[in-house]
């Protein structure tokens, strides 16, 4: 348990950086990520290095006892570079270059830029690697920021057909896998299969999942290149990459696999504004964010990370890039920080350590004001910094475990994006509704990949998931698990087709001998009642149940709202956020697993020995029995935290 | 009365194609459209004609006793002929060509694809033309689908030039005719004239409305075209071409005057989603559809049509092109069918076989599911098959009749759609309510063009109606019948200027002698009483009225709301659906028809000598007076139909 | 006090003009604007030139007794001439040339433009500059119109790098003003500056604040290019242009300060519906316009017109480009002429003089309509001339005099659109919400620059104002007059960065020392009460006041929301309508101000020595005290006018 900071020592005067450093080390940090957006001071012109300052400033920082996060600087490429290699810029949909300007300006298909990236990160990795106050590195920067995934460029098609021979060998292949006999679509060679873009009507579906796998495999590629540059000049040093919040636009597993630490960049005010939240919850929770939010991210992150996840980027105080930016309320950095580490951060950093009054982010908090004085968001990272040295003496640095999982999955955001067949059909939102049910009931979460091991738990919840591999239902039963199963579970082949024996397919239907014969998706202004239990909305599979299925809830119209055969239950809609939290609770407690509801905006965490409590109301919250608190008490203030080994 | 389905042999194993027909002739079927979207199976390269599976799939239909449909496959060119000739293409208002990898990816005034499209239409109508198992021709597939009716390509602006040098002989009658004095926007030959599009603020609204006269035009041409090369290889067989639901983006008239039978596509529940119909119809009808949508489709069509009218595509179960897709209720399959017998139809064919399980639209429903199981659809088909029989032994082949027209025009819909005046002045939205208002009281009705015969009409009701040729006053007159005009009738001339005496122009004010000297139109939370009956929406024509027209109704400010001359009303406002009804209950009544109030959802017609009643509500409807019931009884169950001898 | 109409003799035949001349004169006009539309008809190809008809049409309206508005035509470039140089065409943010077709196709940076309008104006100002009934002159029309002011051309592009070179001096200074350093965005000369547009995500808001500035700056030479040419063949003829209602994208002080009258084109009620009021705002004042803003902009244009401003055209009934398009109701179009005068107009010219029934305006009213009959607008014209007379013999040609001062800045505008923090942080909004605050106190208000001399005022309303120049704060002192400064106020250096000690910046708070140390902005759906006296809405700063401050209000949270020192208070957010209102008149008092809230809807104007009242109610509204009626009566009618004598 560390705390961090990012720092711009090229965005202040020099004079500045000694005291910067002192204060930082003064207030309990140590960890000082650096770099990512210096290129254009570290090579102002082309092969013009200039490695003094940033020398200095190192050195001003180890000075002080601190430890540096170097970054490859490749988020940022310099106008010079541009300028000579123009196909970098990454191309829109619309078939336009993005233009040079802010951040994020590649593409991750260009040759000319991945061979700039590789000399960059090069020069950067040989010059600091074996640097003492060098311990840890990030590649690049929020890979995807920006809808930077997808470019539609001529070297991102090249590249596309050759990904597409590798993974169907023959143009008939792809022809039958596709099923381009509809619409006569159907390609003589590869070199004839264009960008799923700008059609008439909706392209191909699977022609745009796979431009999306592919995509996703080029991010993955673009990072290993970096990662592979920097363990080979700065050995032992941990390689990390700040993934974004709830993003979904490239397989993060498998750009994690590459990585030593997952971490990510928290921004629960920003996120509740921008992301699908209904007005009447993004006022509720405005200045604390949705009591779920951060939580579901550290325990993504926490899955795919070989060391502890950090917390890369923590808000500090209101950001500048959300349609609104509201204060968050006072202790809310505090509770944001400990939540981190309740679920298992090994390091918390705050982004960034002064306020910066230029350019497009001057408007975004740091830990001290532009006139730098020490902000609210500072003041609680001192809070914390003391307060970690009581949770570490009380139980070391301990884990997270827990016996339930949530299956969460990238290609499903794809493939239901490109094929929602209901215009609001979210998979993020799914999820999320499916985690923050089991969480309302004090539970923790593992948040696993499909193919992640399943031994140990005890109850597994696999949101909508269209595609599931031949060995999962195997792996379900052999787990013993209590089971619960989204709708639209197994609808997909991995060609984005309907299974031969209809849903859920041949695997599932082996579980649960259920098969769907029919959907149908709800406008917003639509639900239907589910028995008198509650509402399902959205969505609604029709089930054809076999002999020995249970149903154990219908919908008005007689069909089968939820079905079970043993330890295996199927949801054949999604349903109210009441109904969702009632059956978590009767699984919950098959499983033998210790749950209840919470009071609302009260959400419990265990790491290692010890309980962390979080009050996201306006009001105190009393924890019931009398316990022996490590920080704070049983009256739990507004925006609070208590810490107690149960 | 027939029933038929649309097939793709293509789309299955061969092994299945023999069951497949079959179970056809088995169900009731016996008409098979095929081959719409197969030309990359029938020419897959350049010139290499493969007919072989196509020929044995049309003998597997014919030898189980079926009648084929064949299409030509124009509406899906493949991509090696887009390569050759990418300017097949056509290109979007933003300058960009839209790209191969759907549908309708060709521009109507290609050279090249006129040419393609002469070939392939050949060679099919060559190969199939006198094969005696086909006995019907469709023309390429939905005409104008997707947006597909403009394009803003240098082949359409040669001909558009052309086009306009033809209308208007010299640039100087253009620049008359058009006003091209405003703005300085004087041409000095047709060379300098442009494509509409992409100007600072709105283009000249002539040179639109007749860029969209023009893009018709264009369609009428291209669907020519085929139908002569058909008629020149398959004597006998009626040719026929699949329209839209309400769809406006060409003259319908014209292209249908070329062909022996008008057929459309009928998807009540995708229709009710995408069009106007505010979120609380969308709810109420969700599972139905509303009550009045197919039937003035199938009003419209079957006026154009010179054979009975077909449903070509008739909606079996749920569809995937809506943004929302729900389920129809059970029975709703049926009743469509019946409800289009019941307005004349002389084939429903049901879309399609066997649900697809790949490419883009594999979550719309077959009559069989893609396990190959008998879907819902499918099973009320056979229902319909056999009430079929019953009904041709009771009544025959016969005819509907009625002496209520509703006058239906294309180019309304684009001079409003360009010239507005009212954001939401939606021409299709206000003839729609005036014919749901007519079927509300129980009244059949044509829908006819403006320039159709009017003899034998006792009531003619026309929906706003810019642009009235000379002659329209003076056959009203003639017909001797009731009319209704809604407002803005007359208000334009054929070159989109204001008439000279104002609207409704001199022949109308002959009709009737007013004058509209202002009008105004009214944003949604806008609405004006007339008297105590009921509220006028959207627009307001201000009247004076010469001596012997008689004020109806007045609006709160004293202004006229209705106007009345002899025979002749002028509504000066689109009122709301209860005022509607009671005015043209009124008119009913004194053209001497029997109108009376149906029950919400309950709707009927006549055909021949019997009459059909539909229950689109969720509880039973009992037919008032006792009958002699050919199908059902007199307590028509939700969803029902009744059919009896009046 | 004159009445002016414009009029098109081009759009009529010949035989027209004498009788249009003749009852424009008795109707009680004596100005008439012709032909700044006319350049196809003056120039119908390159170099021939047509003067026939002007020459003649003019002399029809100097026989009349009229006096002639002559413009320069160069708002509508003809097709001739884009044919010959393309590069005239603007380019829009997609990079695609608008077209020609309508009107304002031109890029003011367009050296092929600039010395085509430098002949053309030539050309008429050579044949008409001296002309005795050219009275006037009007350059162009509405700059600005449909968002013509930036444009994305590479004739911009070029012109903007040398208005950098010129801002900045060298390449250094521009990095160091915007900080570039940021996301490596830094430059290593002028010519590596690009566009800022279509950026990955936003660009440099300095770099777009500076495109702003340019783009106004061309707008400003381009007009000073035209006026020159005016004046050296056209001595003693004012000149003037024709501005927008509540237009913002160029400085409009600095086109007016070359200008003899500053003119402008009032539309209230297409104003209402375009703006951002909201719906029941929209609704409330439907057929009147809201009662304050054609007030404030009389007073933004009177604040920069040389001589007494106009209003060029001024709607006469139903306009044709608002999304919809109310009627005013009757007496409206006198009121409005009435607020112009009583707000201290030298004319009210109506536009125009007959309904077109052709083009894009067709749906526009005129005084007559298109059959030449006089509308209910001309005849209210008629009546206000007559009324002319009264006032004149009352009062003579008198002027505005006021004590109270707002200031209002383009700058601003394009800042907080730029940078906005809180996504609907309007600016014209905010300063005409606080200027209707003023307004309903029966205030009049002068609407002055922000480096205006200040001395005489005894109250300055400063809505948010985030640029203050340095010697501001000084001059503010110095006035002695009572201040309110909106939230934000000074919050931006002029390079649009936050200032050193933090907003309001030095000068500011050297009068009211505060700081603001954190703001955030408040959704749509969010609001903070403040005290027990009202809301605050949009935005709120978070202060920390000095000793001395007071607070004179503050938030549910403790923080203030309203500080006050000695005679200049600071807001820290917008506040409801009710308690602005109760803040604005609580300083009035402080500033002995005659101050008091008016009924709704109830306005009040002073000019010389004559009071006006005005109705926008829909019930009559009886005048307090017994006074002298030049106009009217003591009870005013609705929609009614009084002029009084106090």
């Amino acid at each position: 348990m560390r705390l961090g900071v990012c720092y711009y020592p090229e965005h202040w005067p020099e004079s500045m950086w000694k005291d910067d450093a002192a204060r930082m080390k003064a207030l309990g940090i140590d960890r000082v990520r650096i770099a990512e957006f210096a290129w254009s001071r570290i090579e102002p012109s082309p092969g013009e290095y200039n490695w003094a300052w940033l020398d200095r400033a190192i050195d001003v920082l180890a000075n002080a006892g601190l430890k540096v996060v170097m970054c490859t600087p490749t988020a940022t490429p310099p106008k010079w570079l541009i300028d000579r290699h123009p196909d970098i810029l990454p191309i829109g949909a619309d078939g336009r270059p993005r233009a040079f300007g802010s951040r994020r300006h590649y593409d991750f298909s260009s040759p000319s830029y991945f061979e700039a990236s590789q000399k960059i990160c090069t020069a950067v990795a040989e010059r600091y690697g074996k640097h003492p106050a060098v311990a840890f590195w990030q590649t690049d920067n929020e890979f995807g920021c920006h809808n930077t995934v997808v470019s539609y460029s001529p070297a991102a098609l090249q590249r596309f057909r050759e990904w597409l021979k590798h993974r169907y060998g023959t143009i008939d292949a792809l022809n039958t896998a596709w099923g381009t006999v509809f619409w006569s679509m159907e390609f003589r060679s590869f070199d004839e299969i264009d960008l799923p873009v700008g059609t008439v009507t909706e392209a191909h579906p699977t022609h745009r999942l796979d431009y999306r796998r592919f995509a996703s495999d080029e991010v993955v590629r673009y990072n290993r290149m970096q990662v592979d540059i920097i363990r080979a000049h700065s050995p032992q040093r941990p390689v990390a990459h700040n993934f974004m919040q709830l993003f979904t636009e490239f397989d993060h597993y498998k750009v994690a696999a590459d990585l030593d630490i997952a971490t990510w960049d928290s921004y629960p005010l920003g996120a509740l504004e921008e992301q699908w939240f209904d007005p009447s919850i993004k006022s509720k929770w405005l200045r604390t964010g949705h009591p779920d939010f951060a939580s579901f991210n550290h325990d993504v992150y926490r899955g795919m990370s070989k060391l502890p996840f950090w917390v890369m980027e923590q808000q500090p105080g209101p950001v500048n890039w959300a349609h609104w930016n509201p204060a968050p309320l006072p202790g809310m950095v505090r509770l944001w920080s400990w939540e981190a580490f309740a679920h298992g951060a090994g390091c918390v950093s705050y982004f960034r350590w002064r306020q910066a009054p230029f350019a497009q982010e001057q408007m975004h908090a740091g830990l001290n004001t532009p006139d730098n004085r020490l902000d609210m968001g500072g003041v609680e990272a001192s809070v914390v910094a003391k307060e970690i040295e009581q949770v570490l003496e009380a139980d070391g640095e301990s884990t997270v475990s827990t016996k339930v999982a949530l299956v969460w999955d990238y290609e499903a955001k794809w493939l239901f994006e490109i094929h929602p067949q209901g215009a609001d059909f979210h998979y993020p939102r799914f999820a999320f509704e499916y985690y923050s049910a089991l969480r309302s009931l004090g539970l923790d979460v593992d948040v696993i990949p499909v193919d992640a091991p399943l031994d140990g738990y005890k109850m597994i919840v696999v949101p909508p998931l269209p595609v599931v591999p031949a060995d999962f239902a195997g792996r379900l039963a052999a787990s013993g698990a209590q089971v619960v199963l989204g709708p639209r579970t197994g609808s997909k082949t991995v060609d984005l087709t309907i299974p031969a024996a209809l849903p859920p397919g041949e695997g599932i239907a082996k579980l649960i001998p259920i098969r769907v014969w029919r959907v149908e998706s709800m406008r917003p202004n639509v639900t239907e009642k589910v028995d008198q239990r509650g509402e399902a909305r959205h969505w609604r599979d029709f089930i054809e149940a076999s002999n020995g299925v249970q149903v154990e809830a219908s919908f008005a119209d007689g069909h089968p709202a939820i079905v079970r055969s043993g330890s295996v239950r199927y949801l054949a809609s999604l349903f109210d956020e009441t109904l969702t939290q009632e059956i978590f609770l009767n699984v919950a407690k098959a499983a033998g697993l210790n749950a209840a509801p919470l009071p609302e905006g009260i959400r419990i965490s265990r790491r290692g020995g010890l309980t962390y409590v979080f009050n996201y109301n306006a009001t105190p919250y009393r924890i019931p029995a009398a316990v022996s608190f490590i920080v704070g008490q049983d009256e739990v203030e507004p925006q609070g935290v208590a810490i107690y080994r149960a």
